[in-house]
């Protein structure tokens, strides 16, 4: 699957970084070109734009899909697992809204974030490839947390993980797909500290209030 | 401003039904039209799709954007108010996520919303045209319900009705934006229903728990 096997001949590169991450990085960015240009994305085009063969791409994404997908998540990483430690409440907002997300934003310009969001409503099927390759990937630390909460009986034991997150995260993608505020906006980051306040309320044991 | 002062040659037309709002119900689907067939819209191609002059067109809309905002809108209505009798609880879940939402999905289909999001998510101008002059008057039988529930101490009296409407709402988008998946499925309607209960019982006053 590799590009590595791809039987090219080698070329001179950086030491430490692996030719098959090259190509890849390649792809990559001619991927993020054709769509940051609003261009139809192309297995031509795509050879054309990186230089990298198309049998090496076949080789390194089974579908196109999956390679846009990639594309996509350029820049955003599934942030590190939450600390157990400390006020959970505020971790969790800290890795939601806080410093964390601040990262994520300055990784992740708004307009990549918007072009994302009009590619997979064009097209569900990288929709779906783009929800189950990469967000699910991200929700992870959150929702392990939240259950963690759950266990020590900070957070009502019969709370439906997945729901809490995409109530928390829902109020998030309002804000951009819907009102078209930014994240920079003061008032915006009262309104999902507000938001949010009101979501843990909801998701805390009775004996812990 | 209206297009009866175009002073064009009167048509046949069905009794009942003043012209102006005929021609404008040409250009709206002339405009979704071009939505629905993903082709840019611009005066000239309203103009040849509609058969309505350019000059009707501009006394209608002041300009393209809210024009697009109209056509996006076609189908959409503001809700009508909630009851102020019976539980307060199922009224409002039942105008955001029951029967009322029902009734809107089938005027409004899913290809129709995904198009919607699509083009705001290129084009701020209507994104925020379309929040100023359609999406924050569809909210406001909710939120004048949300209010009533504080006025009546059924709800915290410290709430921000707005931030808890973005909560509400962001949590239907999510499944629409980000998962992919459509309202008609039942884990969708059951997510809906278990969020809606978390953040409910956040809102909720102490003293009527």
């Amino acid at each position: 699957m590799s590009a590595l096997a791809a039987g090219q001949v080698p070329v001179r590169r950086r030491p430490g970084r692996p030719r098959h991450e090259e190509l890849e990085q390649k792809v990559l960015d001619a991927a993020l070109e054709l769509i940051d240009t609003e261009q139809e994305i192309t297995i031509s085009k795509l050879v054309e734009y990186s230089g990298v063969s198309r049998a090496a791409l076949y080789r390194r994404w089974p579908s196109l899909t999956l390679l846009i997908s990639s594309a996509l998540n350029t820049g955003r990483v599934v942030p590190p697992a939450i600390c157990g430690q400390g006020d959970l409440r505020q971790n969790i907002f800290n890795a939601l809204f806080g410093h964390g997300a601040e990262q994520a934003v300055e990784m992740y310009s708004e307009s990549r974030f918007r072009q994302r969001i009009r590619l997979v409503m064009a097209d569900r099927e990288l929709q779906r490839a783009y929800w189950q390759t990469h967000v699910k990937m991200r929700r992870v630390p959150i929702e392990d947390a939240l259950r963690a909460g759950m266990d020590k009986g900070i957070l009502r034991s019969d709370l439906d993980v997945e729901a809490c997150f995409d109530t928390l995260a829902g109020t998030a993608y309002y804000q951009l797909v819907v009102r078209g505020e930014s994240f920079r906006l003061p008032e915006t980051r009262a309104r999902l500290q507000t938001a949010f306040d009101t979501v843990w309320r909801g998701m805390v044991a009775h004996s812990s209030r």
